[in-house]
């Protein structure tokens, strides 16, 4: 074979192989802009992979674009590229769990103004950190408002209620050891990630104990819950996120009142999250950027572990919700950690009957099922895959385990369902160490369609989605700003939203995303 | 859909991506015994993940199967699952370097029996481990013999050739301490892989350090290459392995001789490694053992980083040496880090003239290159991959990022190019953390003909192939007995032998492996 028949036969076997690829079609027809800001971007990654990336480090052993995000994240704080992505028009959050949305530092000072709020241990808080246990928050109606209270004190009965606020002001270990504590207990650290539990299955042991803590302690408070949501849904814009589909936990019927009793129904938890979301539309209207957002629904979740019996109440409870508020309810999910509880095929029977049920009542409430979330080959967690497919789901939280998996890849592909990828959390669950061995290269490859998201930002500290697509941009020298581009508009495509809804919105993502492309044409790289 | 139906269809869904499986067709037709054995390797499997992948353990963080090997090695040994590996024909060994086989501390024994070998540092030896320098040994002929001295002496003038023994003997330090010195310098241990150069750039400057010390000053010295050989094949065949094609790298046109010249050609090392597998032959024949041990090949490795003009004259030693040992040569490759030397592509030229050249001398010398051991996506090394398969390559060492490539899997699939994946060595080389990360699962999802193989087991530690055996193993629901029963096979099936004798030695190996799958029957799980 003479050289230049070799050249020809190398570039028809790349192109080939690329023309599976989602962002191949697009890269075909980009404006002369979109050409120019490519390659600005390429310029700053591949300088930055030099400058910032591959020098030695005073207490970094090994540094690497894409690296452990826990070590990294005041790194890429500081890059030009990081800084770029800020503004970048990100069209749909599609997996977060609202409970972890928050900063729980944020999180931590909302709970701070509210009286009702008390914390207690079950015995002194010790001044070694590693024998402190989680702390316990509630709220309490006024009748059985607790007292002020040394909770470091030899003196303190374990099991006491603490207004919260007061036992901050009297921690004998100082405010600031109080404030690391709780803080601390909502978040999985480096140390926790990269060391001390550094396997998928102990790592989740962690992660579910922040969700103790914070989820059910704390949020489950309606004037906590409010402006939690408030909160979320505001950080979500300023990251240029133009549409949310949350995830919220209804494994409680109930969460806790103003007046302090446990009966606000998940009726209620909807219609405030809806009306948070209209008070938010109806601000933005007001400062003319009405562009930044277009809506927030909800995608209701119940625990994998229930029984199927208990499955049927929570599907049931779905239903009605959506007949209540159909342009809220997006969609219905299984939580929790699937290589531990139950596997999709043990609630398949009342899964079916739901289809069945929704087909009647002429209710559209697809499954987007949390799946794949797992280093198993051929265990549950990977087997669960085969099932939300055969059972119609219309995207995939996760899927991580697809990879392994070129016929689900391939009817992804063509069925055109969406993996939801969550780069960040993969990493700090210790599904992949660093992003330069995450999957997602095959997933665009074999052409799935691809959104990024946060999954739990409050937990793994990455707060702002622009966290995981500079991970993601940083570790490939296939994928770029245009594989972006076709993530952030198929997270419209893929969305739960109207047809119409999805070409107007997508419309608005045009314009900022034009706009976002001749700012980066001003860059030099 | 009714739950029957349901069934059915999860049935035939599964059943349709596992048929492109490679061990699909052999678990369709196994004899009663060998499901008998499946089922107890299942089942002892599935108990020792819990008994001892499961457990708190006192010094390490986080058990769980397929995990570190370095950490993990000890507690692997102790299992019954690894015993009995170590008895299963294991078929060819088809990637493996040379240089890096026999145990270092054997390594060193042989160096401390010859009087010529002599060692030297720039400077007195530091008692401070963290500045020692790598050890540096030469074969000296006896007129330049140097005189024994106390190398950690304020008194050693840095540079002076001492005797191996007498440097040893000698040793203000102790020779403990020289030992572990000189042997650290040739294995990559746990602090280094998983801590210190915990990346992939990073852990093979160590890497690559290790064959400095003992290939460049230690082996290539006849006396101790000739031992060297010899304990290599001998350890293979106790560790199961009937077949070898052994990688020998030829980048150093002499090594040195008997008399201290360095003046020891090519066609020289070739013959003294022919000359030691017949030996090895003949003494298994003479105990009976025939069938434990069919043969040794060499695969020629010119090093990647020479310029395309040097690479010409490796091609034409090939070449020289194919015609003069037509049984011993085995194929092509070309060595060294593919992240930071040469791609496929700048050496295109001379490889397609060698395919011109060798077609019209009527000479087989298959490529059989090391391509895609890398994290990168489309970087030069991943696309190596597609140069490889343009080339013809009749196998690919290592191939881990062919994962990421839907179209090359494919055409392996399809034109029968097997991969030869080294799990340990992938691992330690950090391109992946640990074994469930490993991209294997998808390989033999797609349907890629694979042989596990050790690669550099001196410098590893994995010094029998059963470790990888093991590992592999315990990382998966899917993969069983079978499944390395396929691989073993496929090590016989997709090496460089003739047709007919593959046959015969596929014979003798399922001879070998009916004996070891009644043994397994034996056992209570």
């Amino acid at each position: 074979m003479a050289l230049d028949a070799y050249w020809a036969s190398r570039a028809s076997l790349i192109a080939e192989e690329r023309s599976l690829r989602r962002d191949t079609a697009y890269i075909a027809n980009l404006t002369e802009s979109e050409k120019k800001a490519e390659e600005i971007i390429r310029k700053i990654r591949a300088r930055e992979a030099k400058t910032v990336w591959s020098v030695e480090h005073e207490e970094i052993p090994a540094l690497f674009p894409g690296m452990e995000f826990l070590t990294a994240r005041k790194l890429i704080e500081e890059t030009q590229l990081f800084k770029i992505f800020r503004k970048m028009p990100k069209g749909g959050l599609l997996h977060v769990h609202l409970d972890a949305t928050v900063d729980t530092e944020v999180l931590f000072r909302i709970a701070l103004k509210h009286s009702a709020i008390h914390v207690r241990v079950p015995g002194p808080l010790a001044a070694d950190a590693a024998f402190r246990p989680l702390p316990e928050f509630w709220a309490l109606p006024v009748s059985q408002f607790g007292i002020a209270a040394d909770i470091a004190s030899s003196d303190y009965v374990g099991g006491t209620w603490i207004p919260l606020r007061e036992a901050r002001d009297r921690c004998s270990l100082g405010a600031e050891v109080f404030d690391d504590w709780v803080i601390g207990s909502m978040r999985v650290n480096s140390t926790e990630a990269y060391k001390t539990h550094n396997s998928a299955t102990k790592v989740w042991q962690k992660f579910f104990s922040t969700f103790v803590v914070s989820k059910v302690s704390l949020i489950l408070f309606k004037p906590v819950y409010e402006e939690y949501v408030y909160e979320f849904l505001r950080s979500s814009i300023e990251d240029g996120i133009m549409y949310v589909e949350a995830r919220i936990d209804f494994r409680f019927k109930t969460m806790i009142g103003d007046d302090g009793e446990d009966n606000v129904d998940h009726a209620q938890w909807v219609e405030t999250f809806g009306q948070v979301t209209d008070r938010i539309m109806q601000e933005l209207k007001e400062q003319g950027r009405e562009d930044e957002f277009y809506r927030a629904r909800i995608i209701y979740t119940a625990a994998r572990f229930v029984s199927k019996e208990e499955l049927e109440w929570y599907l049931e409870d779905c239903i009605a919700l959506k007949q209540k508020f159909p342009h809220i309810i997006a969609g219905f999910d299984l939580i929790g950690d699937e290589n531990m509880q139950h596997p999709l095929t043990y609630h398949a029977e009342p899964l079916l009957r739901f289809k069945e049920r929704t087909k009647e009542l002429g209710l559209d409430i697809p499954f987007i099922f949390h799946v794949g979330q797992t280093l198993g080959d051929g265990n549950c967690a990977d087997q669960n895959l085969f099932d939300a497919i055969l059972l119609g789901t219309k995207r995939i939280g996760h899927g991580f385990s697809m990879a392994k998996h070129p016929l689900l890849m391939k009817i992804c592909r063509e069925r055109g369902i969406l993996l939801e990828v969550c780069p960040i959390s993969n990493e700090i669950l210790r599904l992949t160490s660093s992003m330069p061995m995450h999957p997602l290269p095959i997933f665009f490859n074999n052409g799935v369609p691809i959104a990024l998201s946060s999954d739990d930002p409050a937990v793994f500290g990455n707060l702002i989605l622009s966290y995981d697509y500079y991970q993601v941009l940083v570790s490939s020298e296939v994928s770029g700003l245009m594989t972006l581009a076709v993530t952030a508009r198929d997270s419209i495509q893929f969305s739960t939203l109207e047809d119409s809804e999805k070409r107007e919105l997508l419309q608005i993502w045009e314009r900022r995303w034009k706009a976002f492309v001749e700012e980066i044409c001003t860059l030099t790289p």
